[in-house]
């Protein structure tokens, strides 16, 4: 893997580090409305479908152009009824984001604010569904990359779907690197993106959603190119986007969802990215660094690490240190505390994890970074 | 071109052939929110302004993700007064498609259809100007590809301007390929694509549009993601994209951009279009065919060209010989004759042209088309 360059290692929830193999799918042009590229879109819709054990005479996959976001708008558009009211659970950016989209299209919502990295609980859901039966539908997302944590889809999943309600979920960072099955957890709408666990390239999201709802969504959009049901429409009549697909990167995302299978599927690239994990946070603690989150909320996704309290630390001389050693880190996203994020998904191992962990122990003690309070911050071997 | 593999040439508007150059720049991945690729970014905003005589006092550049249309509705969103009203200028598909964009967002606008493929006159324009002073803003395609007409930019530029009105150009499949200069001609915005003349691959479009309507378009979007004064005041802050940039396909771009400046920019590449042109049409002509339009409206584009009389002739058996011989041609667009369509544009020259007109000859042939009445189908040397 990059094997013709040296370029740094993103350690990030996406872009990430993607294959040789999938970047040289993008060394073709192809025509967006020939039969070629209609095939390829059309068994990238069924992988996705059975990747997310989603029977495909009752779910559909539509993809959408654009970042993940893009796609998640059009969902909500396409999936909230217009009458109804969106309970959104929060912890941290996306969560926000899905309330933010839903102000601007004009639906109601309400939301479940748990701060900057607590999970939403089930039973609160269950207590706020009790309480307002207006609501229609729910709002998770799994992995909220804002701190690393995974959500309790699962429980939450059983919640709203005891209650009859449609539960739509912001797998972005999540879907192919830890498992989801439709078929025995009741999710009625899924979205991800390209560039994540996948590990393809950014460009397009997808949407798993029952056609039920799908249907329903017809004349709801509040876009014309980010009307979901319109790109269904379409490409089930005619095989091809509704709009200039970037067919590029659907071609790589091809080749990228041969490798994932090459792996073992979703549970072979969990177990890397879960040793990823492990390699990172033992590491990491072991060099006096703290998680945010108790193991139990940890994904094989992200991190977030508190930043050291010594003054000598500063995040952006640090992330310029690593980056000038081959890695780029991701800053923290938290309102109260000081932290920084490092990511685990991507075309890499435990040997790059190894590597990243002695860049930082060179740079905390090129930084002169005490993490062990007591002990003097002078470099060399401990 | 195309050195490592037979692939088809892509005879359309876009997406099109590329250079091998383009696509291998995309065989590096990037962190969207690094420094190296916010001064790719912020290179390729500085170089779309220059390609559009565009003074950077004046007028930002700013890029959208997805298709086109995304592009087109992000700038009419901003671009247009919700207590305005457009007047669109309609010979085609993509004019249409405004039309619809600014129904589905609430914006009042009238219409001049024009048909087929006939060009909104400047007398009509400004008789229409003068009838409805309601009227706030013009929309115009520049090349309309349904039939491949060059509608009369510059002077419906200089009547919409007299009268004080906005001008919006999409100028998609125009912009880089054909001279548009905003020092000289009045456009307050103009639209187009990473993959049309300038020879990218697909994944965004760019606005260019005046400082002052991008200031008086925040809070007028219907969408979070395509809210183009976000998009820009977020660039403006922090070099970087609001959501997920399509990072191989910006970075392509700006391989492609330089490959336009070693071409002699708009000019050198208008040259070479227009040389392909002149060959396809003449070819055509000298094989029987008739051009939809007449030269004085002809792109450099892509050219429509009347499908024969003879009932030996079928679109899709020809269109699928003519792919067997390395040559995708596009199907015609038109509501009342039958017709398909050849791109002048992409990577290619007219040595390309002279392949294709040979393969045509041979699959007329092969075919039993004749293209002279009279005259016999039969094949072989005429």
């Amino acid at each position: 893997m990059n094997k013709d360059v040296k370029e740094p290692y993103l350690l990030t929830p996406g872009p990430l580090t993607t294959s040789y193999a999938t970047k040289a799918a993008m060394l073709h042009d192809w025509g967006s409305w020939d039969d070629d590229f209609n095939q390829v879109t059309a068994d990238v819709r069924t992988q996705l479908l059975a990747m997310a054990q989603a029977a495909s005479n009752e779910y559909a996959c539509v993809p959408m152009q654009g970042s993940g976001t893009f796609a998640v708008e059009s969902a909500l558009a396409c999936a909230t009824d217009p009458d109804g009211k969106v309970l959104v659970l929060t912890n941290g950016a996306y969560g926000k984001r899905a309330a933010q989209l839903l102000q601007m299209m004009g639906r109601r919502y309400v939301t479940l604010d748990k701060g900057d990295y607590l999970p939403p609980q089930p039973n609160e859901v269950a207590a706020l569904l009790q309480q307002d039966p207006e609501i229609t539908a729910v709002f998770l997302v799994h992995c909220e990359t804002s701190s690393g944590i995974l959500n309790p889809l699962e429980a939450i999943a059983e919640v709203v779907h005891a209650r009859g309600k449609t539960l739509i979920v912001d797998a972005m960072s999540s879907f192919g690197g830890i498992p989801i099955s439709l078929s025995k957890t009741p999710i009625d709408v899924l979205v991800s993106s390209a560039n994540k666990c996948i590990e393809g390239v950014p460009g397009f999201g997808f949407v798993i959603i029952h056609k039920a709802l799908l249907e329903a969504g017809k004349g709801r959009a509040h876009s014309l190119s980010l009307d979901l049901h319109a790109q269904w429409a379409y490409m089930e009549r005619t095989g091809q986007w509704r709009f200039t697909p970037p067919t590029h990167t659907v071609v790589a995302f091809q080749a990228a969802l041969a490798q994932h299978r090459e792996e073992g599927g979703v549970s072979g690239r969990c177990a890397r990215y879960t040793r990823n994990r492990d390699a990172l946070v033992n590491g990491m603690r072991a060099l006096g660094f703290s998680t945010l989150l108790e193991d139990e909320w940890l994904s094989p996704i992200i991190t977030t690490f508190l930043s050291p309290a010594d003054p000598a630390f500063e995040f952006n001389a640090f992330y310029a240190a690593l980056k000038a050693r081959g890695f780029l880190i991701y800053p923290g996203k938290l309102t109260e505390v000081e932290s920084f994020r490092i990511g685990c998904i991507g075309q890499l191992g435990t040997t790059v994890i190894a590597e990243l962990l002695s860049a930082i122990q060179n740079t905390l003690a090129e930084m002169g970074v005490s993490l062990f309070p007591g002990l003097s911050s002078q470099s060399g071997s401990a």
